[in-house]
């Protein structure tokens, strides 16, 4: 066993599946929010989570209270933080929010916390000298859906201690992830490195009007035997995530890009999330037999 | 029915894949090779291309045999384009050989036939004035074991008829591929745009050091579901494959990748091909039960 007492800082989507996935394992968890009205979007958020977790590990009613038994929910740093052994930060992907929250963390955390960051866009070493402890600071990343797309991607940065990615790694396996180990800080990490080429070669088909989007689906999948090409992914992702990703690039081929999202968007074609995208939901036409004929 | 009489031009791998699913649809189909050697070749490829065609439809020994009757091997251009309603050129990737072909393809064959290339890797139009009939011309690109990996992208030239796709949509539901309709010229039609940019992104991750091999395909395919990651594909492809690919681009990464490459095919590890590449063949780790775990 590793860390015992694990705090995730922040209830959103993602911090408040880490937390429920930590308190179904056994972990004594605390979620943090900065409100009492984050803290009740939290526990909404964590109500979809037991019965998503429930159905996909066929768990028993015990199983599921004795996690809502081990998860815990403050509006008081200082009592998030006491006696924590790994404080998991998923604050929103916003620099200021991170420092400020590193900046007090430094302050009210025992000297021993191990504290890692689930930032997925953001280099982590950017906020090692603010935690006052960057030894004990590294990545380590979700992906949405944690119990089903159950990676965790470890990735030191320069003055993590080499013995650090071990104990995460052990850690990962206790609250049923696989550890994914990232040998050095790349931006993107493992998965969204893969991903972001992959997505950015199928707009660019579209964008031009090479091809329909079903139409380079279909051979992707054709192709490569996946469940899904890059169009059924992006409205899993959901269009404005593309977006963003387009729109803060310098490049004009970006920027072009951007504005042909932003008309779909414009038309509420954001994704599986608002029922339409690039497919209609709940019964896209890539599922369908007869897609692949 | 479209056409009937088709002439496959080369009888390497793609080119006897594609004849010998021609045949198996009752088309009468003939392989024209330069030489007796050549052909003695095709008919060794086309031998074990039944064996697989038969596995995979379930298909009559009869059937299998009215293939072989619908197949014919000359090394007579002449013969080989009289009266031949569609001529496929499969030629290897090299320029000359392909205008040379094109040269007498345009004194040879009737004013009717449609030809097309199967050429990956060279935009189509740089052949079209040679045939002397830009308008019944275009690119049409099949994967390797066609009868599993069945797309025939379409894709015309600045000058093909507009009628012309339509009728080799249909050609191609007719020899059992699925059409993919490529609506402009585009290096690489869509598979390759798709593939190429996912393979430079996951061989990247392994030059330089950021994750092993096993672990980014392990990330993909938790990550996408999908049935095998970048270096599974790489080995599938053949490491020879995607050394070219790299060599042949000027930019200093790509170069440094071949270095790569080539140090581990000087090794033999080149993939499915070798029984070793990134995996051990036949039985590759990513198959195994525990891999994503």
């Amino acid at each position: 066993m590793t860390y015992q007492k694990v705090t995730v800082v922040g209830g959103g989507t993602l911090g408040s599946q880490i937390a429920f996935m930590a308190a179904f394992s056994g972990k004594d968890t605390t979620i943090w929010g900065r409100s009492e009205g984050s803290l009740e979007r939290a526990k909404a958020r964590v109500d979809r989570w037991e019965n998503e977790v429930k159905a996909y590990y066929d768990a028993a009613d015990a199983d599921i209270e004795s996690a809502r038994d081990h998860l815990n929910y403050t509006t008081s740093l200082e009592d998030a933080l006491a006696g924590a052994d790994l404080v998991i930060e998923a604050l929103p992907e916003n620099v200021e929010t991170k420092t400020d929250f590193y900046e007090k963390f430094d302050k009210l955390a025992d000297p021993e916390t191990v504290v890692v960051t689930n930032s997925s866009t953001m280099m982590p070493s950017q906020f090692a000298e603010t935690t006052g402890r960057p030894e004990k600071f590294l990545g380590y990343h979700f992906a949405n859906e944690i119990w089903k797309n159950n990676t965790a991607e470890i990735m030191s940065g320069p003055e993590t201690d080499a013995t650090l990615p071990e104990t995460l790694e052990e850690f990962s396996r206790e609250i049923k992830m696989v550890p994914i180990m990232v040998k050095k800080e790349q931006p993107g990490y493992v998965l969204n490195s893969l991903l972001v080429p992959f997505l950015d070669a199928g707009t660019d088909l579209w964008v031009r009007d090479v091809a329909d989007p079903e139409t380079v689906d279909k051979t992707w999948m054709i192709g490569t035997g996946a469940p899904v090409g890059p169009f059924g992914i992006m409205d899993l992702v959901g269009l404005n995530t593309v977006y963003e990703i387009n729109k803060g690039r310098p490049d004009e081929k970006s920027q072009h890009a951007a504005e042909k999202i932003k008309e779909r968007m414009d038309q509420g074609l954001i994704g599986q999330e608002t029922g339409q995208g690039f497919y209609t939901y709940p019964n896209p036409a890539y599922l369908e037999d007869d897609f692949l004929s």
